[in-house]
């Protein structure tokens, strides 16, 4: 007998595909050799590098030399956001950022408040996005970055980045654009050059690849530094021995997305309206954020009044629907979201949300089964909590 | 017809075992949830983290609290080194390391330099030790780190790290002392309680592990603040989704080195006497540091006077013999040693040093093999020099 099982949690991670899990293993087993080597066996490993740079060049329309490898997304965001202040804090020492941010952001801004940066944190709507007037307002002569999510991880509001960018430009083009792309690269069309970005990150296991591995996207001739030192690998952007099965693996994983780009938006697209049209027919079930195209496609936040999401989660769990509380990237504090309190939530609005997110895999069925179970379940965990 | 191959670039990077790689793959593509989620799929793949931490723990008698996994050996350098400039700058500002010192301690060093820190490196002899007796002097009450590595990278010297940590604890508890193993684990029993030592750095693909992947042991209650900032994973001491495939495989490598340790130790301390007596029997080859068990057993730094290094390792490429000159970590630099320097070569000899380092699975037929091609193109290379 076959279990049903939804896996809803493809913002948190996602199961590595079979093309970058057979690369990567060639690149250990095979040509495990180390790129900084002088001879074959480092050749051999630097084509995978090489391949995989090419393939990402190719995703965001940019150089191969723009790619700077790292060990994921909070590297990425890290190496973005202390690497420009580190090299332009004679120009300024004031940043912009949103109030909505992944903790990856967030808490590397609160090290620069510490290091004597000025940190403005932009508000948020009820959809979770910001206006760009506040963002014109606050931008300053002293402003060296603005660093701003493309995709939010807990709602899936679109931040205005194209048109952020063309402000941020126009006010000072020495100021760094930094956009945090790991819930965005490989649902959406992203060309750097085009939407004024200076530096973006992504991650690679949101997208099928292996977790461990990400880059950051530095545009020629942007100001920023190192934050880690040794061997100079990556003209000395990021030292340590190149990661070449996770590079490849990325790679791998990056030509995929954008192999079917718009076909799987679309249908991620197609089941979000589907589920959310399904989810308020349950009574006192709220969607945060906004519907269809004015979203990202791979996640829908609800909320579910009267059930705590944490006992709403394990129920489902035992029913192999597996969905998530906050943000579920930070292990210390996964109930409590920043996104949700910005947006303007109330407690127990906040305290009865799941985010379901979807992979281009997600099917229907996935979807049919987690309404069924959800039906089922709310009106007697909702009893449960309400006596 | 077979081709005879040797690779003897270990200490540049290992072949990544069948049994990591394995454990990787499962990590990968079936239990491929994040740590960080609170439902099964997250338990699942925490097991591997937790099963690696266990099995790292067993091979230096630790805590598995006590090891924090980085994204290789240069990471775990950086953050031992700033990590605890950081955490200890009000106590002082001075540190000590070594003359001889892989680059991402030299460099991490350099940007402290920049910083405000003081930093003092100690000289080495002719075999590539410190003294003790500089180390002694050089104590200062200011002194909040020293830094030294256990095996040199370059001509595989043994630094006397536990008489280093005896004399360091000493002088002051409250010193902390960092130990470079990245050459060292796998290779030798490394108890850090017993040696004094509070951090210790380690690497996943030098042990048959994977590539971008590495750990810091960290002595319970050691001073040290995180270098980078998100979602606090690891208690918040290295923050990003936990790299589940590459922990599983580090720490499938680290029990398999540490099943067999002393007889895959002595294995290869058998083929360094081998090929050391044999190279010896060419003219004009010196073997630079010690031999024997005052030496690391996977590493021969020989000098081949009047043949330049690059032009002999292209040539054994072309017999598929595979060796580094310099240390072959570093990308940019690669012939530039400052090992070779500072135990006192001469350019002539810098110039013309092969690095050989073994692994377990090395076989006296390679080390013929390669000894046999050495024999034939050293007069012919030496003659094409010379005129």
């Amino acid at each position: 007998m076959l279990t049903m099982e939804a896996y809803l949690d493809n913002s948190a991670t996602t199961r590595c595909s079979e093309a970058a899990k057979n690369k990567m293993v060639e690149a250990l087993t095979v040509d495990f050799g180390n790129p900084s080597s002088m001879h074959m066996k480092g050749v051999e490993a630097e084509k995978y590098v090489k391949e995989a740079a090419t393939a990402i060049a190719k995703t965001l329309r940019c150089q191969e030399k723009e790619i700077v490898f790292t060990s994921g997304g909070t590297e990425s965001n890290n190496l973005a956001i202390i690497g420009t202040a580190l090299a332009n804090q004679r120009a300024g020492r004031h940043i912009i950022t949103t109030s909505v941010e992944h903790a990856s952001v967030k808490n590397t801004m609160r090290f620069l408040e510490e290091e004597g940066f000025e940190i403005t944190y932009l508000p948020v709507d009820a959809n979770g996005e910001i206006s760009l007037e506040d963002l014109k307002r606050e931008l300053r002569e002293d402003t060296i970055l603005v660093s701003m999510m493309m995709v939010n991880n807990e709602i899936g509001a679109l931040e205005p980045i194209e048109n952020a960018g063309e402000i941020i430009k126009n006010h000072n083009p020495a100021t760094v654009f930094h956009v945090d792309a790991i819930q965005a690269y490989g649902k959406f069309q992203i060309i750097p050059k085009r939407m004024h970005i200076d530096l973006l990150s992504v991650s690679g296991h949101k997208i099928h690849g292996p977790k461990g591995i990400g880059f950051l996207y530095i545009k020629e001739k942007t100001k920023i530094r190192p934050i880690s030192f040794g061997g100079d690998q990556q003209k000395g952007m990021r030292s340590g021995t190149i990661n070449v099965p996770g590079i490849a693996g990325l790679g791998v994983a990056a030509a995929e997305a954008y192999a079917h780009l718009a076909e799987n938006a679309e249908h991620m697209y197609e089941l979000k309206a589907y589920f959310a049209d399904k989810l308020q027919q349950i009574g006192d079930v709220t969607i945060n954020g906004k519907a269809g195209h004015d979203s990202a496609p791979q996640i829908i936040s609800a909320s579910f009044l009267g059930v705590r999401s944490e006992v709403l989660l394990h129920s489902l769990e035992d029913r192999n629907i597996y969905v998530s509380a906050g943000s579920a990237c930070s292990s210390n504090h996964p109930s409590q979201s920043g996104t949700l309190l910005n947006i303007g939530l109330d407690h127990a609005h906040q305290e009865s949300t799941l985010r379901f997110s979807f992979c281009p895999e997600t099917t229907r069925e996935e979807l049919d089964y987690t309404y069924g179970v959800l039906e089922e379940l709310l009106p007697m965990l909702r009893r449960y909590t309400r006596h």
